[in-house]
């Protein structure tokens, strides 16, 4: 399956390099991309600068897409045409995964309009103004809503991505990939230790 | 705190951008930096090329040294200059922190010698090869011994940086890191659910 994984300017480092681990290392299955609007060095306030392609929306062929948070998404919840791009992105991919408040970019496509989704604790009223239909589960680790999987913040994008192996490859598959990278696996998509009431 | 990241190619994803999103995320304490050998464009076999500056040890000013894991590192143990590198960074800094098998590169520099240290544990076979003086520890998330803080495979990278800032700004500060990014961090640092009798 082709992977796309989704840059902007300002990503939170965990929320894109922690699926892209997990991806990464299953060459025999996954292989990945890494887009942005206008293509080159994306960088974040980490002081990481990634290389990306350019989207394309001509030329789509991805299975999963996958958006991650940051900082950044303040400011692209209202670049129409960057909106626009994810849309397309989403509506042509088999699945579509989002980390943290990568959710609020979807949220804004309208595509989650009346789905179950999550994202990040500290976010999560900013979040919610962005999909206002939005089924939002302020309580989980990660979701899933056919074919719409959203996960709670940064490190929940790790167990969002497992929880999609499970359900693509088996338990056992995602659980041995867990041990590979030695990560403490939370395998319960509505086990949250990060929720206060 | 400057942090410099080491970087060679086919290092591992989430050694590396696991302790860069804690580090990176402490704005008013850290600054990270990613060195080469060679600098530019640093890839990975997870389709991931990111951007570098070349390692010059004639202007060295660094707090904390931080080595990744992943395929590279069984090219670079023979990789004498950059070994050279290495050592150079490694005794120049307060503080030298490896992941996975980043370890084996610290150990070729016989730094770690009659020093506690632990690695990846599919690994730990081959590891121990580059430094026979190593007290190598095999189970353990992390270990410490006077500056040099080494972690077992991938993920547990991210439980000793939150070691190290709970040793340098104590364990309330560290849990709040922690708690933010939404991450089950492992506090203790011999529990180790990875090891295998």
């Amino acid at each position: 399956m082709n992977v796309a994984i989704l840059l902007f300017d300002d990503f939170e480092t965990l929320d894109v390099f922690g699926p892209v681990e997990i991806f990464g290392r299953l060459k025999d299955h996954y292989h990945i991309s890494f887009l942005s609007e206008t293509g080159g060095l994306v960088k974040n306030n980490h002081g990481v600068a990634v290389q990306s392609e350019k989207i394309n929306t001509l030329k789509i062929d991805y299975d999963i897409f996958l958006i991650p948070g940051g900082y950044g998404t303040r400011r692209e919840v209202d670049n129409k045409p960057f909106i626009s791009q994810v849309k397309d992105l989403s509506l042509s991919s088999k699945f579509v995964l989002t980390v943290c408040t990568g959710t609020a970019i979807l949220a804004r496509t309208g595509l989650l309009d009346g789905k179950r989704a999550t994202s990040n604790k500290r976010a999560f009223d900013w979040v919610m103004t962005q999909g206002e239909q939005v089924n939002w589960i302020r309580k989980a680790r990660w979701t899933k809503d056919e074919k719409y999987y959203t996960s709670a913040g940064v490190s929940a994008g790790m167990d969002m991505t497992l929880g999609f192996l499970a359900d693509i490859h088996g338990i056992e598959f995602a659980r041995k990939v867990a041990f590979e990278i030695e990560y403490n696996w939370i395998e319960n998509m509505e086990e949250d230790n990060f929720f206060l009431q």
